[in-house]
């Protein structure tokens, strides 16, 4: 007896990458979307997700929520998937895997408030500079096929959500690599199959009752 | 012949949890202590963090930024230490590792900078509001003995020094669960090692030549 697993979403949300990381392993799950607003704030949700954000899963009795984990988590718990390196290899993938959720995201979201940090900030901040975090991103995306080397793995999911989420929506500045990078983990079958089934569920959530 | 393994550090700076997790893991290391201002941003430091940040940590060939996935990479690295769970257990560990990575850094440094997301923005932010961060991760601290159940991970080494340096320079509200947690945490041997290297490296910096 295989676990049950579901996945908690909202086909217009971060729950994509959760998606396309499920399509990835190739287990069986269910889908349970969640709507913005109160369903997500109700107490049955909280108890999943107390932050009342999309995405989480389940797996049994293991609830995973934060998008990165959520792939770091099943490329583990499901190694026939080969999307995790081996452990003893595993440098460039963390590394890369924590600076997209760290890093370039805090960049980004701080940028799209209207915040940018001072240079005497820039020290003690995380990110230090929007700049850096995408000079540093541009030549590791271009250091290999895949952001931890010759394969793709779970961080080119959760990296490339946000690279290929910055281009379609203008948060991140198109140059050759992104794009060169977004192209090459886009290739994935998982990927189509998970953004069709997004693409369905947001048609479903649209209609009128 | 095990591999060399260099930390790239300051005394008085975030390297100090890339040290913690070293001495917990108990493998020789050497340490460069690099200064803040022109030496971090010399063209040989670049070429190991082009952020020009510590700390970073070299092993072999593998460089490893991002405190959190020196952290992971190496309770992965060295497995004997038993620093983290095994593979098919690792949700509340990937979870809580990203979520201190995540919105917990994220939004302890955006109110450090004076910007606090309003009720729309929350929705986008992935931290939605450093109050809700705070009451997620007190029950979460308080749930087990430690972040990802019985047993002290790598995610304690990182989780519990946001908590202990935010609980000393009140970038964090104290709360019985957070001083608690820190108090379980920080009897580590290891940690008390690191500490009491890194007071020495700092006193050495300190000194005129
Ligand atoms: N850090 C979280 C962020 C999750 C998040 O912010 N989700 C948004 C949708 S993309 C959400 O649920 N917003 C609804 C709300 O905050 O009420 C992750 O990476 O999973
Ligand atoms: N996201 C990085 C942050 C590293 C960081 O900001 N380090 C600070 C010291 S705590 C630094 O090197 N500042 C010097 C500078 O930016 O010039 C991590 O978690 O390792």
């Amino acid at each position: 007896m295989t676990d049950p697993l579901i996945l908690y979403t909202n086909p217009m949300s971060r729950g994509r990458i959760a998606r396309w990381m499920l399509e990835e392993v190739g287990a069986a799950y269910h889908t349970e979307v969640v709507a913005f607003g109160s369903p997500m704030k109700s107490p049955q949700y909280l108890a999943i997700n107390p932050m009342g954000k999309v995405p989480a899963i389940r797996h049994g009795e293991t609830v995973v929520t934060e998008c990165a984990a959520i792939c770091a988590y099943l490329a583990d718990a499901f190694p026939e998937a080969g999307l995790a390196p081996p452990l003893a290899e595993r440098g460039a993938y963390y590394r890369w895997l924590f600076f997209a959720a760290g890093p370039l995201e805090a960049a980004i979201t701080d940028r799209d408030l209207g915040m940018e940090p001072n240079i005497a900030q820039q020290g003690r901040v995380g990110y230090g500079s929007i700049e850096s975090v995408l000079e540093t991103l541009e030549v590791a995306v271009s250091a290999h096929e895949f952001i931890a080397g010759p394969h793709f793995s779970a961080a080119d999911v959760y990296l490339g959500s946000h690279i290929g989420w910055g281009l379609q929506f203008g948060s991140l500045e198109s140059c050759p690599a992104f794009a060169d990078y977004w192209a090459r983990v886009s290739e994935r079958e998982a990927y189509r199959r998970a953004s069709s089934l997004d693409a369905q569920a947001a048609r479903q959530n649209a209609s009128p009752l």
